[in-house]
């Protein structure tokens, strides 16, 4: 754990404000906080995809997909952030995630899947935090 | 996010330590968080209180109402914390939160509502966090 | 609340490290993280067990005992981390935690106990932190 307290808070804050983008579903907003050629996995069982343009159109059909016509919000909570610095200067991030969907008017969200978050962080020129990369894995699966 | 990490780091222990005296039932304590004239809206369906009187007067009144007689534990976890400098010094925090309700002798909680959590956070003379407002939104109602 | 920022993020950190560890079953490596005759109390209605061999002797035998043939993971999410700084220079840690069990191929986790979970750290001769006491508590379990 040779990172700073200084690079800690400063994700917790990133990630603070990119998975609020998600669940508002301003899936641009989430997209631009990938670098231009960013990679993202969203499921173990799906391809990953690449570009902003990729990830945001990904979570698009997503969504139609799954939640279409349904008045839900889903939330996205991360815990146990885990950073590691790189030899490359990048930092791997291994979260904890446990997604939530709630329904209108019924006031227990739906708790699932709990997931495993696998980031790598870089900076681009300004110096702010940008992703190359998210991995996800699901706690039920099993290999 | 022209955040710093210190100040996002401070934040988070703010939280901690005042979310744990509402879950306590320190509501004197947890009012104390607030500036003088603090507004609180508990939730959406209720006028909000002001003054710190008149928050610890709302969450005794709030908790007669619903739990009294039973043997519960309330824990209302934050997640997500984003902060946003505002143009008057004042720093605003959008969070989620969700409330954990514990019965006696029940291991699974019962989970939910699924919040938002809208903070106005400033400064008192010493340079202390204080809340000037608290408003929550709850995710299982749509307008 | 005279903890600095950076001792904040520290802990935050450690306490990612170490929760990884233990959920990820490296109980040596969860052991390590005490102090070399550190004070585990894993459950009220267990006595406590002292040096990092006990610790992590306890943890294999409760697995064992709990959920041996079974295919499950295990997350303990941490939240509200309060710190207070003793006397004699240690750390008081006072934090929310909730454990989730995951069954394979089972998407909606067990949700329970929520847990407090009071620990005191100390720092090591290079200065990194580490734990000499953990005693942890259950919210369902009244006096």
């Amino acid at each position: 754990m040779t990172i700073s307290s200084d690079l800690y808070a400063e994700v917790l804050h990133f990630y603070a404000d990119q998975m609020q983008r998600l669940d508002n579903r301003d899936f641009t907003g989430y997209a631009n906080t990938f670098t231009k050629d960013g990679e993202f996995q969203h499921s173990p069982t799906l391809p990953a995809v690449y570009t902003r343009d990729g990830i945001s159109e990904t979570l698009v059909e997503f969504h139609q997909q799954r939640f279409a016509g349904q008045q839900i919000r889903r939330r996205h909570w991360f815990g146990h952030v885990a950073l590691t610095e790189q030899e490359d200067g990048s930092i791997a991030a291994t979260s904890y995630c446990l997604v939530l969907t709630i329904r209108a008017d019924v006031k227990e969200p739906e708790v699932g899947p709990s997931c495993v978050v696998n980031d790598v962080l870089v900076r681009d020129e300004p110096g702010n935090l940008l992703m190359r990369s998210r991995r996800i894995s699901h706690d039920q699966l099993f290999d």
